[in-house]
């Protein structure tokens, strides 16, 4: 990190960023209230520090030994930046803002008419954003894959219907990015970019994805802990793209015997994450669970832990859904569930803005 | 399990009963609207369920695979006994009933003045049940044991205390018994008995304690799944104490790289146990976040989440506490934090009526 | 599953695989002493047995839940392949053959120099394949990435020398690919091709790597259980390929306090998956342990569980490494090490030989 | 930790160890080639080191912060005692020696005449130390107990028995106390006293075996860490009590899906637990697999990392006995394991001496 100092002019701040460009690293600029500070990205072991530190313009220049330094909120006070949350804002929806926001939809678009079906439903309900998978990431190569596994025209024709059903029901839409080679794709439909957990260390996705400077919701692998979840965003910070949306979605089980639960549902990473990043975090109950019966309780409890919002999978007949149907709620229960997580989150900000 | 016809005799139970007790088990009898049902403690392998069905007045005899079948709702049915939520009464506070229940206080007595401020503090924020640790596990020899680890008499003395304590401010009172030394006398100055994490699977010190016919206090092991918990949950109920109050305090994190917080909270065990069993649940966010500052979060998600009530280490100077003083909230917090959970506890409760 | 009449003409099996393409799966065709057998590739859900089960040549059209059945043992013997242990040929080397091959070279190829000097002292150690990380996956984007990381030219480059090392000193090669755009270009220069364990879950990558039809080291996950490592092999199975060697290499370490090695070493894992498939297992006890003092005796370990085969980070200087030198050994602590170990496999084998 | 000065006069000495006990902690004086060193046992924050350097033949008065200090090796060279291995003796067994000591025996003892076949038929195959469970720590009330569940007198009597057959057969013999309630009564028949992976964390347990001041068979709890574990120890030797044998049993498995081992045998913490501590290690692969087909291996692969012996579980019909069968050898299983286990101790003591 190079802090320059607060008369630093803007050629001894390019003069900087050409330097670090030398060795083989980029620079991240952040202008803030008192100075600038330029974050370098790329293997720091290559900057010759103490040459740094005697450039024009420049105050310090610091190793910085954290692993997400550009998505933290520690970071952002030495540029005087000092960004307490930040709100990504897609079209009108603003995730991180006043407002708990709430993603749902299908676990897999199966069909035209079973989309606008749910999407009519689930706007009806209250939600903000519509999330349909059509690339489905799967434990067995004898599951249904969704329609991505298909073929190439029904992944397109599913993208299309996406982007029309958000489109009829005013709802940015957001479908998960499996392979490389569906970027270019879901980037051309989707208003959000999905990186599931299972791709949350798989680096070159991210950057790929991040290229695309489209909003990304980024889920925390179930093996992975905090620290990691976020150097693993730090990629995708580090190529410019900061809009990205946090998802928790339950960790591996432990203890012995059968498990009650899908994964286990780790909310307090919520706030413990809020403390270190200023991105705003989601939950998903749904995958995390894996039981209906245990939504409406999961969900509630996540924006009382302080979520910005849910990602909730709701059918109009759950039983009969392709994939996951055990764990996708009605519209009618979602309605409920939104209306009490809004007002458990109107008391949680209150005492928020005591602080 | 035997379950007996509708008309069957007192007569008849009692001879099933003693021919139970012939091959070495224990009885447990649940005598329901429709029928009487007769438990089977102990090794099922040694019954000859065959036999047991000729008998008079005997309807089926079932071999029971599940491992915690007195405390299961499920199991409840046969008997038409039909218990969905068992409420625990300590004086006249009901775990389990219509309000949150707040058990606060040190996490360790120290000495009486402590204690005695801490107790008048937390009763006037609103905790119900007032605790404090004298026998203290800690997982080094090195570190302060508790007024228990300083010698019988200082063990008494401050059982004493905690007596008087919570007989001056309206409080029940509880406090863990480390081991099996120490039944007797906290049996003797305590309302409720905890059974802390690390004794989970102590079988013979949870006996010891379940003989005591007071209300016990039961901490999941932070290793343990759901299943073992009730399994050894089982292990009081099968000594005829049905009073237990359960508690989830966190598990061991995974992933790599250092803790955010010191345990993994499952708050969806809560609802996932509470499907299983009659019997409350409660949660400790203090040693399961290890994290004063994420306490208000995790104490309101966890009642979003369903408990029954909360337990919450409570100090006037968290920094001058001689044990985990870094996971203690001030009173004024504790206030702060009763208030908005009583408010999401009737939001939650309303729902839940209407199912 | 398709199985055929042990009378069953070419002409009908022929016919059987165009109607399963019909359903949009695929045919894996198993031509066995006693019968053939015809795995169905892709979502069986769309498969109507009944109608299977009565064209002409067929004896039973059965739907199996084993998540990974083209590489079960168990359903080798169907068709009468009865395959125990399936050899990878990769050159004149023999993976899962009679004796322990050892996989060794650098962590990553730095320099041409480094890269040909730890080749030729590895060779001379007794190794039979070498490694040299080019694309490094690592958890943070401010780690030296390997040369791949520098730039395609570099990249390529790196390549070529792993190639010419290789065939100078009489080894098949191995290194990973990270990402889907990576496929190509090892494919060309390498022999065996590396899905390393941050890997494991990314299907698409998992099918690009496969068509290639080379040979494959795909590592386990971090947190990934036995049944998921092996469904996810089904993946490279499903194309065709089942030259595929497996590689545990630690799973995420568990329990309070510092971690005193890297990961887990699972080597209970060597023998049941030995049990489960027919493919050869190899142990990776640099990236397990992360210890150098600790190789010797999780090398003897690995060998005694049964694995195939090793594969060992080795430097000249392990000091000197850019990365990962903690983990690394000296060649001459290898050739003491494979001394070691190949009489121990000789004292495993004696005994296997005896079942 | 007090280091005294070389010329320090066995009253000065003896004038610490009164003012240690005056602030209410013990003194552990080891006697040291160079030196005497006192280890303070107790919470160190009463002492106030300041005073205590000041006192007539104290070279230093330091804070140590290592959890396990009177076990450590690191600690045992201040005073020049410079302890590598300490061989634990059993009559004329030693364990952490020259041999790999075998523990043999069934799972739980069930009758004389079952006991004193298997004692008969391990001693043959080449056992060292008998096993056998009387008081068996079971995970449901409605499991079999062992002899210990079925009464005090069976209790009694199973203990004579044991004796008995280890005499008769010319083996020390080992059973697992499990409550503090049978102390007296194992330690009077039994020449190891085993403390079960459950009750690891059971630290008034521990102090009330350790005082019995016999060899202590202590097991890691399948949720510990290695820290934890020496912590744990640690509470042994702060009695006075150095011969402890660690035990490795496997720690919880992780991953989706089923278990292909019942835990996951971590034999990367026998080398690396041998680099902390001088205590012996053994490994019990039959608890920690669950299967008896994997036996074999694991015991070679524990002896391989360099684990000081094993404990292994052998019925002359597995299928028959009422606990554990299916993880049980028989007696000729277990004389081929010996076999190839002691081949293997060899090559790796040779390499071992090379350091």
């Amino acid at each position: 990190m190079i802090v320059m100092k607060t008369d630093a002019t803007p050629e001894q701040i390019a003069h900087v960023v050409e330097e670090i460009k030398k060795y083989g690293l980029r620079a991240d600029v952040s202008q803030g209230a008192y100075r600038t500070v330029i974050g370098l990205v790329g293997d720091e072991n290559k900057i010759p520090f103490a040459h740094f530190a005697t450039l024009p313009g420049v105050k310090e220049a610091l190793r910085v030994e954290i692993r997400y330094k550009l998505i933290s909120r520690e970071y952002s006070k030495f540029s005087g930046e000092m960004i307490e949350r930040r709100i990504v804002k897609v079209g009108n929806i603003e995730v991180g803002g006043k407002e708990p926001i709430i993603i749902a939809g299908p676990c897999a678009v199966e069909s035209k008419e079973q989309l606008f079906r749910i999407a009519e439903e689930v706007k009806k309900a209250g939600a903000h954003i519509l999330r349909g998978g059509i690339f489905k990431p799967r434990s067995s190569v004898y599951s249904f894959q969704g329609l991505g596994g298909e073929g190439w025209e029904e992944a397109v024709g599913a993208s299309q219907w996406l982007q029309e059903a958000g489109r009829k029901f005013n709802m940015p839409v957001v479908t998960e990015i499996r392979g490389e080679a569906q970027v270019d794709l879901v980037a051309e439909y989707a208003d959000i970019l999905q990186i599931g957990a299972r791709n949350m260390y798989n680096q070159d996705l991210l950057v790929k994805v991040a290229k695309k400077k489209k909003p990304i919701l980024f889920k925390r692998h179930f093996g992975a802990g905090i620290e990691e979840f976020l150097a693993f965003a730090e990629y995708i910070a580090a190529e410019g793209n900061k809009d990205i949306i946090l998802c928790e979605r339950g960790i591996i089980p432990i203890g012995k015997g059968k498990d009650y639960t899908r994964y286990t549902l780790d909310l307090a990473s919520v706030p413990a994450i809020q403390k270190e990043t200023y991105l705003p975090v989601m939950v998903d109950p749904s995958h995390a669970t894996g039981r209906r019966d245990l939504i409406f309780n999961m969900c509630c409890a996540a924006i009382a832990a302080g979520a910005s919002g849910l990602m909730v999978e709701v059918h109009y007949n759950p039983e009969e859904a392709l994939v996951d149907g055990q764990q996708m709620i009605t519209p009618d229960e979602l309605k409920d569930t939104i209306d009490v997580c809004q007002r458990i989150h109107k008391l949680i900000a209150l005492r928020r803005n005591k602080d």
